[in-house]
């Protein structure tokens, strides 16, 4: 039996890729959520301290700790193929997108901090690196969408390279990045599904904050709104 | 088949990732070296215009591009399977590594900038986030070595995990770090492999210099050796 350790919906979006990957197939697990800062915190079985991380409960008592949200996604795969796309091109194309979200996109990810209930005014922030970055998410969601028909980035059906960009959808949401069209209806389309929708409603109903999360949020730019229950 | 393409083997840590585990695991490939800065970069057929990039030219004339180091070796090892320990929990405990080393230790990177071909004195530029970093490399190695008996980090058998643990092995010799024992058995039973002896070789018989990798050499500290060919 799988149980995920995630933390803040509102905060951790390496936490959302797994749990999103799980639901939205309709994979079995047990969701344990420690918030960030958390007494409880110690309970997370990862041996970096840090979340997603995968604990795979066997019969015979002994447990799998996986703690990288990409080794959780492959190590899913064993067990349930259509983590991938079944054809290979795709499936080959899906794991390079995914691994390029992994380990790049660092202006993005240091500019754009993630706080899914708040919109932000991102202009004055604006560097050319940064938008280097969106550049080439939209070329390749552009690449995607065309190549293998859509609606998800690798075909018909929602895959893995889908969860790894969520968390990226939520960014441009809360920072009103303007979009070229296929990028922004792909985004629309991601936005809407049932699964994306449940954890934005549990981001919003979070009434933990965290101090550091929140001066990065801070530090990101003008507050236009702040949707977060109080 | 298979056509891995790579830059200088003195300066790319990530090209030696797949270039050791097809070489060390005896899958055939064709390797193309394209030299930083030269005015072949543009055969490289990655779109984010990196290496190690590998192209799968089929009987169809049909191509496959995998462009990043982690995608490629997943799609590698859905024709070889063993490029991952077959054994369910060593597999899961390689791929989490694997993917640590992939989306982090960026102090090592940053400061450790890897010049196989040099001998550094980095006493001057050490921060306790770069020992960090080494303290966590020693931790999972010992942890590998110890759970499922080496010599490999995940076995008997040669794995990816090695494969990705094998660029630190020549930062580590480049910079003189001090490692504990079960580290430093690790990284000469590295270094040992023909493969490796092999890539070391090739990195100080290049003759090619790229100045931005130059740069950083001289700024990460003292020159004590500089072994490559002129």
């Amino acid at each position: 039996m799988y149980r995920l350790f995630i933390a803040n919906k509102n905060y951790s979006t390496w936490s959302l890729r797994p749990w999103l990957l799980l639901t939205q197939l309709q994979i079995p697990f047990e969701e344990v959520l420690i918030p960030f800062g958390s007494s409880e915190w110690h309970n997370n079985p990862s041996p970096t301290g840090q979340v997603p991380c995968l604990a795979d409960l066997q019969a015979n008592d002994k447990t799998t700790v996986i703690w990288d949200s990409l080794a959780i996604t492959e190590y899913i795969a064993d067990d349930y193929p259509e983590v991938w796309p079944q054809d290979k091109k795709a499936r080959a194309w899906a794991r390079s997108a995914s691994a390029e979200m992994h380990s790049g996109f660092h202006n993005l990810r240091a500019i754009c901090t993630n706080n899914i209930g708040l919109r932000i005014d991102i202009r004055e922030k604006t560097t050319p690196a940064l938008l280097k970055d969106i550049k080439r998410i939209e070329q390749l969601w552009g690449e995607g969408l065309t190549s293998f028909g859509g609606p998800f980035l690798a075909g018909q059906n929602f895959s893995a390279v889908d969860a790894f960009f969520a968390p990226v959808v939520f960014r441009f949401q809360t920072y009103g990045i303007e979009l070229n069209d296929t990028a922004a209806r792909y985004a629309d389309h991601l936005l809407g599904l049932p699964a994306m929708q449940d954890w934005y409603q549990s981001s919003l109903a979070e009434t933990w904050r965290d101090e550091p999360h929140e001066v990065d949020a801070r530090h990101a730019g003008h507050w236009i709104e702040d949707l977060r229950a109080v």
